[in-house]
């Protein structure tokens, strides 16, 4: 475990890193919803309904959906079946948020005068997928690392795919944040936004903050130095890690 | 070597879809530029000028580039000197393509009536931070591992972060085209778009075709069963991969 052990002070750095740039991902989509959309509504005011939209994806589909990939990292010296119930329950909690904010946005979409069509553009196309693996993921996951729990064998095989479509969903909802972004910007800052006002410098800057996070974060969580063993042989081996 | 035979075919299959999906998504967006965005030209008519950036950029940064990652992968059985040669002179062209993309844009700005202004969007940011990071990666990849070529300890040390970049340089172009499609989709479909004409299916088909080819290439480049070598100590250790 030396080999592991030396790299936890720079695993420690960069995670640091990684937080302090999540969270100000989030208040910086605080801030924008808060201050230059007109804060936040649920029942009175599409408008402000849909400001939770972007909030509440970037707070579950992103800050949520990271720590709770990033688990097995950062808190390495904990049981194994401890880090795999809380794994579950931080993407549970993430997919909550973001199924509020998907409601968010529709009820935004189906309450304006004139309603605004739902599900035509770019964004709502890759979220509403990204959306979809995410709940397939977590499914799966749960039926087969936890409840039930199948044949270690199965597990064994079945873990790298979970891992490379969990870096999937994570990619494809920091994507779909900055399509989001870009669409909103040019809805509502437009004509404006051409010439680089505070709110656009402001949701340049959140996509920008939203990619380094997100380099980050899968950095983090694909670092084979990082892992808790050494080698994948030794995961896939090792039946303690599956259980 | 037995182990890494036993994934060759299944290799060979994702490849191949790779290839097919890559080509596809630059046909689309031949014909989206082509037929829906009138045609390409370069002196006369800077509309047209346009069309030439994003389908320069979608054919450089996106299938010429992953091409030049996938090269070590798909052509296993080669000397390791003339793929780097090979590696080095594709990601060449793919950033000559997408700076005479780069121009393309520029240009149509420029040369408007009244002139559009440059470099204030999301995607402005990150496609520019993009081509500037893989100039930055091409560069230092040219002066480590090709000429002069640093020592072996230095090369095996460089080697996981020019790996880690190119990978999160791809994802960033990738990410860079969805945002330019959502943006060219909303100034010059809208306020059609939310009709989800032809053309908006179009778009967003292209964008979803773009995710899958980035999803198959950074799982064929990520993949450690689909390396030449079967570990990672085995890369850093043998001096013969770094020659």
């Amino acid at each position: 475990m030396e080999n592991e052990a030396q790299h936890i002070p720079f695993f420690t750095k960069l995670f640091t890193l990684s937080q302090v740039v999540g969270i100000l991902s989030v208040v910086l989509v605080g801030v924008w919803c808060g201050y230059f959309r007109g804060g936040f509504a649920w029942f009175n005011d599409p408008t402000l309904q849909f400001n939770w939209h972007p909030f509440l994806m970037t707070l579950g589909l992103v800050f949520f959906y990271a720590n709770g990939a990033m688990i097995y990292r950062g808190f390495r010296s904990e049981k194994k079946k401890k880090l795999k119930i809380l794994h579950m329950l931080i993407q549970l909690s993430a997919f909550i948020f973001s199924i509020v904010g998907l409601v968010a946005v529709f009820d935004f979409h189906n309450k304006s005068h004139p309603p605004i069509p739902n599900m035509y553009s770019l964004h709502s196309w890759v979220g509403l997928c990204t959306v979809i693996l995410f709940a397939c993921q977590w499914l799966v996951g749960l039926l087969t690392f936890l409840f039930p729990g199948l044949r270690p064998s199965v597990r064994a095989a079945y873990l790298p795919i979970h891992q490379f479509f969990g870096l999937f969903i994570f990619v494809g909802a920091v994507a779909s944040c900055l399509l989001g972004l870009t669409e909103k910007a040019i809805f509502s800052i437009k004509p404006k936004y051409s010439a680089l006002p505070t709110e656009g410098i402001l949701v340049n800057v959140i996509g920008l903050a939203l990619i380094l996070f997100g380099g980050l974060v899968v950095y983090l969580v694909s670092h084979t130095k990082f892992r808790r063993q050494t080698t994948e042989d030794e995961v896939l081996l090792t039946d303690t890690v599956l259980e």
